[in-house]
């Protein structure tokens, strides 16, 4: 893990990142892209995602507000991602609360190869038959151990599993990393978890491996996490803050600042 | 009513809401639902919304960006409600501006048991067809006096009607309350009357009746607006503090600081 | 070219300005829109955007999330604008990255006559056939002069050509302008270009020509980036302050504020 190294290449290369993601935070994880340093894209149409997908340094693909239309398109783009070897990162937002969540995760999940699948230990867990409460897209609790959930849903699912909450478990099935960083404001404003999946693809645009995306990934938004949360009043000022604060992340002292554990 | 009371309720509970709700808006509504202390929840798929809506504490529906689809999934969300006895909360945005929105508030009125109905004396005017001035999804002027408004619509449509503008008139038919809570700078912010439709719901998983959760979510944002206004310096930076101002409200002063008139 | 007394104008008709817009800046562009001073309407359905779009003091056409049922309301809003004497603005988001998105562009320039159309200098070089280079939907670098390139799309197109960059070239064919306010942060927030396509817009309800409301736009916009740029420390903090900046525009020192080449 060479989270200052990756983020200095980020910076100079610009990658595109194609995200397929929910209404809702479609304008935060853009801006979260581009205040790290890289070019998002927004794309959606079954016309146009295969061609997109294939151009990109990264895809997300994020079940958020998902319907019919948009889930043939994430097929699509997953599978030109694939053949393109463009890393897939799949964010199953609400696993678990629905059925027709549930299933699309899993459909995802089947067709496509994921490079790296984060999300909060709900979701994970559902997606490997854990029990596990959700409420809506939040994760209440879940019935395992959240480092043992990321390496058993890491080696059931053939993915990178990036299982973020207090703590963050990154595996991929041998190596393991938590990753302590962030604050818990990130819990006040809806889709931290996406910008953390599209800072993770990011990542992955540039990183020496899927394992390594989601670590360093995690590293920097938590650190711009600590640093908007040192000059917050609230949500909405803490909101703010992250932007500048992933724009003013300093790669000479980003791996010195991660908490591994 | 008791929005003190209420609102130690409602950060105790943490209500999912759910929110079928336009594209405009639904990462402001998202926010402003978490920063009050309840779980928001957005979701619009005709295959998953009767099983998210039957989960929740409240569901809004909200046509700011309607089409077909969605409003198909809105009355099966709203059926599935009923059917689960979770209060459903209606947003007109812009009847009277199109045909197809008055039709579809009308619609749905008439197919779904409506708790709330939140909307400008435009829109609820001319649900009860009476006379009123509506350009986009702004009411320039409406030809009736909103205590007036208020009274008839709930009488006529067989809800609450909460009726917002400079003072706020909510009405259950018999009894009545004005708010005169709020700032002129809500007006300078798209997706404000959504917000207090949303935090409307949020109360509505809570209170004491919706009459009591209408005028407690009014009084409650009106409060934060007022706070977020102390310290903007335009419509921005104010939007900003709304949040932290929702976050920050402190259940046992809220009650003193209500304005009913 | 009177941005004073247009924005003057502006604030006290308080025009509707319809935008078919995406996913992504509907509420960045609604907001801008009020904070200017205008009336902002989200409206896509095929049910609806021709009624909307014949109310409408403006209407905006931005292709940046397209889909075929999409592009079908925004042939028929831009129709139905023509037929009852409505400026258009277009926004050709991301023509030159994908197939789809060149041709849907093409296919409204040549459907509906467009007033103004603003893009950067690779959306528009696509448009003419000009070698560009894209990468998702921001340029990378056109193989042409800006200023030619403007003048060239607008005799081809048979439009106003807004071309924007670190200076920005406006071409009726003839008469042409350079402006060159504006604030390198305006590149690290998203949608910025789609809010000065809504922008002119908005002036272009009230200008004296869609040229004059093409400049005065682009005058308006840049100023209050600058003004925005003053007191921001990074991406996040600058978005909050161009709202605040665009609410704050003093009609009496635009004009002497203007940059103009």
């Amino acid at each position: 893990m060479n989270a200052g190294e990756s983020l200095r290449r980020l910076r100079e290369r610009k990658p595109l990142v194609h995200q397929i993601t929910n209404y809702v935070v479609m304008n935060e994880t853009a801006n979260a892209t581009l205040a790290l340093g890289a070019l998002p894209v927004m794309a959606h149409a079954r016309e146009e995602v295969e061609e997109m997908a294939a151009l990109a340094g990264a895809l997300v693909i994020n079940i958020g507000t998902l319907s019919p239309a948009w889930v043939e398109a994430m097929l699509a783009a997953g599978r030109a991602a694939n053949a393109a070897g463009v890393p897939v990162v799949l964010d199953p937002v609400g696993a678990g609360a629905t059925r027709y969540r549930t299933e699309t995760a899993k459909r995802i999940l089947d067709e496509v190869d994921v490079a790296v699948l984060r999300g909060n230990a709900g979701e994970v867990a559902t997606l490997v038959g854990v029990d596990a409460e959700v409420r809506g897209v939040e994760s209440i609790g879940a019935g395992a151990d959240a480092a043992e959930l990321a390496r058993t849903a890491a080696r059931q699912l053939g993915v990178v599993a990036s299982v973020t909450g207090a703590v963050d478990h990154v595996s991929d099935g041998d190596a393991a990393a938590a990753i302590a960083n962030g604050h818990p404001l990130l819990a006040s404003v809806t889709g931290t978890g996406c910008m953390s999946t599209a800072v993770t693809a990011c990542f992955a645009a540039v990183a020496g491996s899927p394992f390594d995306a989601a670590v360093e990934g995690l590293v920097a938004f938590g650190v711009a996490g600590e640093d908007a949360a040192a000059a917050a009043k609230g949500p909405g000022s803490f909101h703010v803050g992250l932007y500048d604060a992933l724009a003013a992340l300093d790669p000479r002292t980003l791996d010195e600042r991660a908490k591994l554990a």
